[in-house]
């Protein structure tokens, strides 16, 4: 009873979380959770460039597709990681270095480095003010690299 | 003046949307666009596998676990539509039959009834009760079904 409880509170408080409380997932085959982490940062990458194209200048700046194209963002940045470590993740095609299986936490930290700054791109884009979401948009853009320069081949 | 405000309630009313609001996208690029509604629809898939999954009594109902899958089934719902209509999206391998060009408001339409279903399955999940959850989980497939008969090459 007690746990039905605590599971009923978990659910109710579930309910009004923002696209921002998404949680790591993994399929349970290997060549699934390969495709669900290649999908997510796909997709990821791909909320991204409207943003990169605002802060650049190459597009006008829309405080509420800048705002929901970072909540994306945050939300599939939040997806991916738990799919790293499914059994056959490894095989097939793509990019990831084998250092992620011999260095789990630092790469996890990695991870968790870039949820923080998506999180923060998040909070600041509702300012709506361009300035102040440059130099967060920009530390979103140095998690993603650090993590690519150490465990992603060119 | 007036399109500034305007904007801004937008965005500020975004702020708090949870991610059942999440909007349909579309990359610029053909290819991108056929690969962004491929990688949404399959993640779909992959967070319907533990629905079906407590459903089919296959794994023990844990109403947090669905209801945070469910939200993610829906919020994938929402996205991957644009992407249909994007300039050479139509090119490389998928199954997507030519019907949809000549049929974009009925494949829409059915579009429009997965979200309206998957939303209400949201909705009903909140309760945690597996005997009403499971007639919406079956409009879900049901919905889902109907549009791959119609659209989606064996």
């Amino acid at each position: 009873m007690k746990a039905m409880l605590i599971a009923g509170v978990i659910a109710g408080s579930l309910v009004s979380l923002p696209a921002a409380q998404a949680q790591s997932f993994a399929p349970a085959k290997g060549e699934d959770a390969l495709r669900y982490r290649q999908a997510a940062l796909f997709m990821l990458g791909q909320h991204v460039g409207p943003l990169a194209g605002m802060v650049r200048g190459d597009r006008p700046f829309d405080a509420a597709v800048f705002q929901w194209n970072a909540a994306e963002v945050d939300h599939f940045a939040r997806l991916p990681w738990d799919s790293f470590w499914v059994a056959g993740a490894d095989q097939g095609k793509h990019r990831m270095k084998p250092e992620i299986a011999r260095e789990k936490d630092k790469f996890l930290g990695m991870a968790q480095k870039l949820q923080e700054e998506t999180g923060k791109l998040v909070a600041v884009s509702r300012g709506g003010d361009l300035a102040a979401i440059r130099p967060a948009f920009a530390a979103v853009g140095a998690a993603c690299k650090q993590c690519h320069d150490a465990y992603r081949a060119q």
